[in-house]
């Protein structure tokens, strides 16, 4: 469904701003709490963190990017939250308030919007995330972008930076081929990001947004690669599906893709990697983890290498935002 | 200076995400610290909060809606984060962390950008505020925006709903014909804000956006009219040279045009006004305060009366985000 319309009767321009921001509160329900813990100041006033650290993330949908006119509202208001729930969950946090900006052209449709705010509400309740506050301004025409910032809190954040030579790369689910769908139908894997963080094994841990190739780099310590066993690695079924017609092949769907919103987490050499792997299985019967590599010493440094022939991977780049197709 | 150019080479798409990124923690050089406080992981890891309740805001600046190739880069750049100040001062507090969504297009020129993360720097500096964090995501071409999410803290913060009936009303500045130059040289009234709402007398404290008769009617409690004495209305020097030319009066211009930035403020009746008047100018001599009027009971309600003629204001309307020019 396309977000626009061309009848002034059925576009937000119609409601105006207060009436706009009134309809919004409504659509939320008891996920917009009342003011001074909600909308309706110049700032929210939150809660404080009752345990651990306090983190902070944004991540934004804007039409004709992040979704088009196949997906529906309410899996585009979701996707919004979802994308920031995986970064809280890469630090294996849970997440707290939000405040949401809304950039929206005056011919958006009214009733476009309201699913779009019911797909956010779902997930926002599923999550117990509560909107607290938030900003509507003006697009040209024909444009609409929502941008979501999400607080979280984590006993103990897990980073990026803190992988180390030798460390084991495991990742979940599976990779590649999420433009057919996964896109915005994933599920932030927010338990096994908080029970991944837990493990004191656990060195680093990241979610998987611009694809394995791009995002893997920037865990890796200075002076290291990545030495991956392509053999294990879990390609989706929509992979080999994007394969017969893309002209790549499924394995580099599954390197290069973006949006697959997987988890990558490096565990230390002192693992029992037999015996992590059963405590997985026991807690997450459901999802796949797999153990793609190892992060070895090299001159060079930064590089992903075929461990079978010890050659650095042709593909160099994943999703790249801002590049001109 | 327009924000977009046609040669590739001068563009963002040139760049990519990855160096685009590097280049922009360059740019902000201290303000931008390292990582996990800092961009490069997956959330920011704040600070705890050290005295009163954590507050957060958002707020936008787009190509065309709040700035256009009139104003520099630099000054779009600050306008977006004294946007968001603005806010917290209207709570009376101070600023905190902050993080930044980027949505652009490939046609972004990279000069400008800078120019424009220029403006954030030497803002966030003055205002000791740490960009944290943010995300970089691609719009058609032609098209920018910038969405700040600022934290802050304030020992009690300050909000509209508690102004109550008798309650002077008074507003920091001159107000009206921002357009001329003011909606982006505009100084966020930070120190007068935390100032005012540490005097017990202050019952309630907003900042102007949308001009007076929108935004004050969000200050009014059920069943009351904001009475106001229309002659001593500060009208700024803009709103007198606007007039010249809009058809309009400068009394309109000084009610109805947005982006004043200006401080409402609500003192509860037991205050000494000439005492506070006093305190006033000593604490800050180079910038008005003006008692404009008071909040008086009304069985119609939620409006803005002439208190010398008695009748509705005949402009209900300032500026209005959404609508069709």
């Amino acid at each position: 469904m396309v977000p626009f319309t061309n009848n002034v009767a059925d576009s937000v321009s119609q409601l105006g701003e207060v009436a706009l921001i009134q309809q919004i509160s409504r659509w939320l329900g008891p996920v917009s709490p009342a003011s001074p813990h909600g909308i309706g100041d110049d700032c929210a006033v939150l809660e404080p963190v009752n345990s651990g650290q306090q983190i902070l993330t944004v991540d934004s949908v804007s039409y004709g990017q992040h979704f088009d006119a196949n997906v529906s509202p309410e899996d585009a208001g979701a996707k919004l939250v979802k994308r920031n729930v995986s970064d809280i969950a890469a630090m294996g946090g849970s997440p707290g308030p939000a405040v949401l900006a809304l950039l929206c052209g005056p011919d958006v449709c009214t009733q476009w919007l309201e699913r779009f705010f019911f797909g956010i509400r779902q997930c926002c309740e599923h999550y117990k995330i509560s909107l607290v506050g938030g900003d509507v301004s003006s697009l040209a025409r024909g444009n609409f972008s929502a941008v979501l910032t999400l607080t979280g809190q984590a006993l103990s954040p897990k980073l990026r930076s803190t992988a180390k030579c030798g460390d084991y790369i495991y990742v979940t689910g599976t990779l590649g081929g999420s433009i057919l769908g996964k896109h915005y139908q994933f599920q932030p894997r927010l338990a096994e990001g908080q029970w991944l963080a837990q493990n004191p094994h656990c060195s680093a841990q990241m979610d998987l947004t611009d694809g394995l190739v791009k995002d893997l780099k920037s865990l890796l310590p200075t002076a290291t690669h990545a030495a991956l066993d392509l053999g294990t690695l879990p390609i989706a079924p929509a992979a080999y599906t994007l394969a017969k017609t893309s002209g790549h092949s499924a394995l580099q769907h599954a390197c290069c893709d973006g949006e697959d919103y997987e988890l990558v987490v490096t565990l230390d050499m002192q693992v029992n990697c037999q015996a992590f792997e059963a405590q997985w299985s026991a807690q997450f019967p459901d999802t796949e983890l797999r153990q793609i590599g190892r992060i070895r010493r090299s001159s060079s440094g930064g590089q992903l290498i075929d461990s079978a022939t010890n050659t650095a991977l042709p593909w160099s780049h994943g999703f790249e935002h801002l590049r001109v197709p």
